[in-house]
């Protein structure tokens, strides 16, 4: 009674990680690992039950709610980034450091890789009944797209290069918002459940095009681990080469979410918060100047 | 590494916007411009996939959401309105100066415009596919509704008029409720998702007729938009100028909302309100009468 | 310009009422005017539409955010109620007077009344179209059940006012926990939100039978509007006068609920804190004792 | 008028249970109940209607705002576990006495045999209609998978037996997660919410091979109560006595959930904890010493 408290706390002491940067690139693992894991298992849901356990609008729900649960996860150590996109654009706003970069990405590919690894090894039986054993890219019965996405029949790449920029543009304004000190428009602890939302609205209206990925981690990871677990490398060449797209796409759409939400608003609130410092600065030194005048 | 920080603010600089009513402006189009772009990419999810990724639902959520979302990004700012009939019923009680209706009006509307032209761009492949090339307003394969909002076929001028100002009606008397200074209800940070609920109800209940527009910038934009972008001035003179309805059937319909919200309980508990003031401010000037007797 | 304030504060001043219980009365009957609006609106959506701008899940979350937004439009004032149970259920406990139950169950009733006398009107054009001009209780094309509630074809009367008397003794018990001063589980100003949650899980799974009304004064009213309106007294007669049923079950259910809830929570937290008052008091009672003697 | 205050305080007296470990689970008994009710309720409502009522989307909602409102009922009291895994991750942690285990699961199961008992009762006649007087386990017209779990056509014991432990430990990480006192990401109060979402969410993603009991006393408390209500012991022994899986499965996932989490997320943050506290702890010692030494 009370023994595995002792065992747990050796092995705390034993497995601590103290490397801050570490620790973090473990927390964000973890986050994307939940986000892909409840992600795609929705998708394979509502795939494998020939939509008698799902529809599209599950799968919103699931992925919303999935990036709400890994933020609340990861979010008080690494920021619950989940997404390097989102890093991105901290990175280039200078509030978190150009170093965390790839680390990140490569922690939250990772853990988008085991999400995926999770969901397949749950849903072993029913993927094997369903594609009847053979698991393909494409055509009848296919189930790639259950981790990663692919473009719908009508969609060229120009026209889904675009699509993912816009929809990460759009994730990165509503982000920014959320998070931004001198903007901040919610109470503290409920930006996880707020950007819940967004990627929810995001799913809702912006996902007959190729699945809204608009997070390359989010998709690359999965990719990888059906290239290894039987699909094959089609992954990567099936429509074009598409997987270019959900991977390159989003960064150049979060340059344009930066610029559009600090043009729009940002650079504003943040002016005038500066102005205001300053002229606070200057009143405090000047009756400094007056004190010592007096004194 | 950190030097694009540098040019970013000197970007600031440049661009910042010091008058308030212009950076207000600016934020107001920004919201809406994220109301109608997730609001109508919903529409356009739901019709172009057929009814495969979406549903009438999800146009609900999703302009529920996409309302939360825009008042989250620009609340602090501009109060967060994206409707002008928001905007006139505050100036209708004083809270707004009439001067900020008719820019907000347009900027609302501009962002409308521009939101459906994001969305316009987006899913540019699927509405050439779903529409085989030839945007047409009514008829078959229509696409028209994507954007602004058309009456159902039961639905007479007469009573499309009374359906939007009821809509509106109920709208306003639920947002002056929760922005109510005398009757608080909700907690600060949380007006924004509640307003969401309202929308999304609204849509819920109110959406059978002609589309709950009850939001005469996220109507108005998005036509003009279709005007320009390919389906000509029958998206005006469709439905003997429906368009007239959602563009001035709201503001009537705000008046009303003012009114039955403040007979009902605005009225009762400001009165309350100013009457304790007088009271305490009475009684201040007694205490400071004896205590001058005193003295 | 500003004009308008002058006249509306003038208004203010003719028309405010000052007795407090006559204010409620009128904040109770907005309050559910504002819950039936929506919420019958959602079931006329889902009938009039044929199915297909509603399910039954819409009506569930019309209801549900209905009652969240009743309930913050009038909760600083009379409570937030919208239903004779909750107040009969707070009478019991000596939280409410009993003179409020009969005044705040009329206006209730009135307040359905007139929320479906709008939805009424709102949907006339839909109504007419879809019953063809005549409306009917019961058989094809029947319409009264879009205002009031009534069986299912495999419901007894005996198992219908168990299932009315269950549904609002699990209402009972949630809003009870919900409001209890000495078992505050949630945060200040979110109790309207979560009984919007205990309306929607209430309608997921206790839906069935008779479509969840477990409030009379949301089923009589709305009864006694199309009884005027053109249904006739079948409203009443038809089912072997199931319109008994909701209007008596409920409150018995009210019994049970603010039984089960006090006997296996709210006796137990009450007497704790009970005990600890009279602790409290008699150390000061022995600390002032100890303290003369000391003197 | 007032006199049944008197007569519930007197009551009140009676019935008070001071002892706090049984008080403790009679509020889980009531949780579990409500959970239970609510969930197997929207089942019941998904089944019997055939659809027109509900749809696995339905379920899911229910079931995530069943375990909110379960907590809420009785988290001030017993912590609102409402399922064995979770006091046994609590119990490793040593965050709750072992000796609560035992009770509470007890509490828990009896629970979820009164909630079905209920949703029984409510659904009686529309059970015999649906089943025609016979309650079968298995075949056309099944109704015991309302109350209990049982495994999809596709599903083998192995597989089975993984999946019950992945959606433990999803559950389990997120509610440490949750709770954690060095994590705390969500304000005060809105724990109950958190979790909802994390069973909503388990639901959409992992309900499709079992239908996602992860929780041994909401499943095998319902699975009793058919036994005797006359569905027999088949409801034991189907599917090759498959309802071992949900008994014991959960309870192995509950470690590997507790391990994921503690070697990802909670050593690392605790152990920081700790050693700021050590480090606190020195530097008070020496300045104690340094201000003895100045004295």
């Amino acid at each position: 009674m009370g023994k595995q408290k002792v065992y747990l706390e050796k092995l705390a002491r034993v497995v601590q990680v103290r490397n801050l940067l570490m620790r973090q690139a473990l927390a964000e693992c973890l986050g994307t690992l939940i986000l892909v894991m409840f992600g795609c298992g929705s998708v394979a849901q509502l795939v494998l039950s020939g939509g008698s356990h799902g529809m599209f609008l599950t799968v919103n729900f699931a992925f919303g709610f999935a990036a709400m649960l890994g933020i609340l996860v990861c979010g008080q150590i690494s920021g619950g980034h989940l997404n390097p996109t989102v890093t991105l654009a901290l990175c280039i706003l200078g509030r978190e450091p150009w170093r965390k970069f790839p680390i990140f990405f490569l922690s939250q590919t990772l853990g988008g890789f085991l999400g995926s690894g999770i969901i397949f090894g749950m849903y072993y039986d029913a993927l094997t009944d369903y594609s009847q054993g053979v698991f393909k890219v494409s055509g009848e019965n296919a189930t790639a797209s259950i981790f990663a996405t692919y473009p719908s029949k009508h969609l060229t790449l120009v026209n889904g290069f675009f699509d993912q920029m816009i929809g990460t543009a759009a994730l990165i304004i509503c982000i920014l918002a959320i998070v931004d000190p001198y903007n901040n428009p919610i109470p503290r602890g409920l930006e996880a459940f707020t950007v819940g939302f967004v990627v929810l609205v995001i799913g809702l209206s912006m996902g007959f095009n190729s699945g809204y990925a608009v997070n390359p981690a989010r998709d690359l990871g999965p990719r990888l681990f059906t290239a290894i677990a039987g699909w094959g490398t089609e992954v990567f060449t099936s429509d074009s080469y598409w997987f270019f797209v959900p991977v390159f796409a989003p960064f150049l759409g979060t340059v344009v979410g930066v610029l559009v939400y600090q043009l729009m608003v940002g650079f504003h609130v943040e002016g005038e918060a500066r102005e205001k410092a300053e002229q606070a600065a200057e009143s405090v030194h000047l009756s400094n100047m007056t004190s010592k005048d007096t004194a």
